[in-house]
């Protein structure tokens, strides 16, 4: 009864530095490129599209510690540090020798792991003098935290919201409208790229490509204005490394080192920022985790997808990035887990899984439903439904440590609580939500433009 | 840049006992009597309608500190202890010289600070051998917290929700269900109160009093069964004081003591879990703090209520209780702080008040919303609207403090967040919240009726 549930740490306990990895990749990723020219991106080449520091960091493979800047550190201290929770309801439910942790990023005012780079983000912008930023959202987890952060650093916010989330997720807009950003519904009219595709197709309900192409293009035509991302980017993996190195010190006092660590992925924001901190022991040969990427089934660019050059966005704006991916026509089934709906990963998770130094999984939609209630009857907490991926990750690999019959410590990343997503609740619970796989023909037909790419 | 933001405790410091204000009080308040036989109540009266323990700890006025049951202690481990946090940023916008700490209890997992009376309760129907319980929930703050504690303790729980609410927050409905609760729309006609109800008027669109009625016939007619309510009560009250215990170690880390402290009202509970232990020292006579109860400009029953025996209910099924009231008829306006729609007061916060031992403001519903807004922009916490008359009140004395040019050290509770009521800040946002307030005239009818119960 006196057992430790949480493993707390102090605000003094707040990492000074991001860890990038970078440097400490066997192999590298490819570089970035310019579409146009087929020439290699180099950090200046983004500063009219970032602030200098952030596309700086994008490139930086030389400093495997950031120093992060006290007005960050300052603004972590709203929540953080989060706490690394034993989940002991969890193992006496599923019966299981595994030890489980998860740390838990729900505890943030906007309910999700996405705060940690808005802050960095925003405070950057700030510090260049630039007084606008842009930035597009889908399910609205990234854009409710910006939001907060660009209210905190005087930045006025323009959020493209793809249309079909604005009119069904009204709560994430409410948040980002209450801390004073703007949002519009994407396509709309105030963009070429918007009225274009109205005009065209005038009950157009909107895409993440879509909303991209509208941010990109207010931020370039706006005087002292620049654009935002919430996931994919090395920067924004970066940033999101406190979560891992907090969770290292947590596993420490807990007496345990990970023998798994689990996350959902989309871009791979909250997977890095957990994952990256643990392969650098990998790395260095003084530890052998597992690592395992928890993706849906009805978008498996990690486990199906093809490593290519392709775009970030859906309408070919952005500069061509390596990436394991489904190409970036494809169009992922409309699951509850929105912020997992990306066709692409990041250039470093996608260069690790060719390499096999990160494994991944692909989850049914049902089954990550059932693992998030069993989840919230054993341990109290109600997950996002993209979160709800890494927890049916780990349940499954608690249930083979049982059959097994072999300890095994897994830990997961928590990356946001699902108190704002009930309605896809309430959908599960009235037997609404089905599977969507993906077949091989689909994946094959839509990843064979990509050669011509590059 | 290293000044500390949160004041956070470690498991261990989770307090090992409630603190009972009963004995303490300098002039207790009358009995709780019977309707039927104008005789005082003894616990044993109510074992049909509580669990045992829970009717025992409602007239204990002899022992200053109830123990924690280990297993209710163990539960609170799930986000307690609660962190204690220096509002700088909302001292900065205000720009005062006032000390400005809240207690955050939106950090539970149901966004509340329900649960740690939910818990207890659960517990000790579950102890008793009991099998099912029941309860009401308007806005669905308490509903939820009990449909976790219920989960855990398995227990089979019926929430009679008041209709209306039912399918305008269809959110808390569903995290009621995530839980494994039945969630009954109130009036409905499963039990006789219902059907009466709605065999006179099809169209009712329900009330808490309704609801309770509902509530308790369950409860009265189900074998092993009983209800349970989330505040007015003394034993409510007892098990919130663990916010206040809390809070009184985390002053002492900040090296100050309050001047006065602050919570909203709806039946109590909040206010008291807050209040109670730092009212003890003032019992005591070391120390003189100011304490302040935040109730709306439309339901006034603290600032314009009267001393009277009434009904908890509006329907008149329970005990009389000793309160400052606005009559059990009174209708308050349907304002979205659902939670402080209550007509009474409990017994304690009644007498204290009425002995000039706190004191109280109403305020205007729009204030209380320009209020949540400067604290969402300068802490990054949206606030539940309940909460939010705190705030409120908070501002008005750190705005009297620059005024006046003198320190003062206040401290609030932040009762629960605001991202399940979105719905609220929009309507805030698109301009169509307004006033309510409550006539003389409309006051003097209401209550002139009570001086026939007893």
């Amino acid at each position: 009864m006196t057992e430790s549930k949480k493993f707390l740490l102090r605000e003094s306990d707040i990492p000074t530095q991001w860890y990038n990895i970078l440097p400490d990749i066997p192999v590298k990723p490819l570089p970035i490129i310019n579409p146009a020219t087929k020439e290699p991106l180099k950090a200046e080449d983004l500063y009219p599209l970032f602030a200098e520091e952030l596309a700086r960091q994008e490139f930086n493979d030389t400093d495997s510690w950031i120093e992060i800047p006290d007005e960050v550190r300052e603004m972590y201290k709203i929540w953080r540090p989060t706490p690394l929770v034993r989940a002991r309801g969890l193992e006496k439910l599923l019966d299981t020798p595994a030890h489980i942790y998860f740390k838990n990023e729900s505890v943030s005012p906007v309910g999700s792991h996405k705060l940690n780079s808005a802050i960095a983000q925003a405070y950057y912008c700030k510090q260049q003098g630039i007084t606008n930023i842009t930035t597009e959202t889908g399910a609205g987890q990234w854009g409710a935290a910006l939001s907060l952060a660009a209210k905190h650093f005087g930045l006025a916010l323009a959020v493209y919201m793809v249309k079909v989330s604005y009119h069904q997720k009204p709560y994430r807009r409410s948040i980002m409208q209450t801390y004073g950003a703007e949002v519009v519904a994407s396509p709309g009219m105030s963009t070429k790229a918007g009225r274009k595709i109205i005009t065209e197709n005038p009950n157009h309900q909107g895409s993440l490509g879509t909303a991209i192409s509208e941010a990109v293009e207010l931020a370039m035509s706006t005087p002292n204005c620049r654009y935002t991302l919430g996931s994919v980017l090395n920067h924004v993996s970066l940033h999101q490394t406190v979560i891992g190195l907090e969770a290292e010190k947590q596993m420490e006092m807990a007496g345990e080192y990970p023998d798994t660590v689990i996350a959902c992925f989309g871009g791979g924001s909250n997977f890095s920022g957990l994952a990256f901190p643990f392969l650098r022991h990998n790395f260095s040969g003084s530890a052998r985790t597992r690592f395992i990427a928890a993706e849906p089934e009805s978008c498996p660019k990690l486990t199906r997808g093809i490593m290519q050059y392709d775009f970030g966005d859906e309408a070919g704006y952005t500069p061509l990035i390596p990436m394991l991916t489904l190409g970036h026509n494809f169009a992922p089934a409309n699951i509850h887990a929105g912020g997992l709906r990306y066709h692409g990963a990041g250039a470093i998770v996608s260069r690790l899984k060719a390499d096999g130094l990160i494994d991944a999984v692909d989850i049914p939609q049902l089954e990550t439903f059932r693992a998030a209630q069993t989840f919230a009857a054993a341990e109290g907490i109600i997950p996002a439904p993209e979160s709800s991926h890494a927890i049916a990750a780990t349940i499954r690999r608690a249930l083979k440590a049982r059959e097994e019959g072999r300890k095994e410590v897994i830990l997961f990343n928590l990356s946001g609580h699902g108190l704002i997503d009930m309605a896809a609740y309430d959908r599960f619970l009235s037997g609404d939500l089905a599977d969507y796989s993906v077949s091989d023909e689909e994946i094959a037909r839509n990843v064979a433009s990509l050669e011509k790419i590059i």
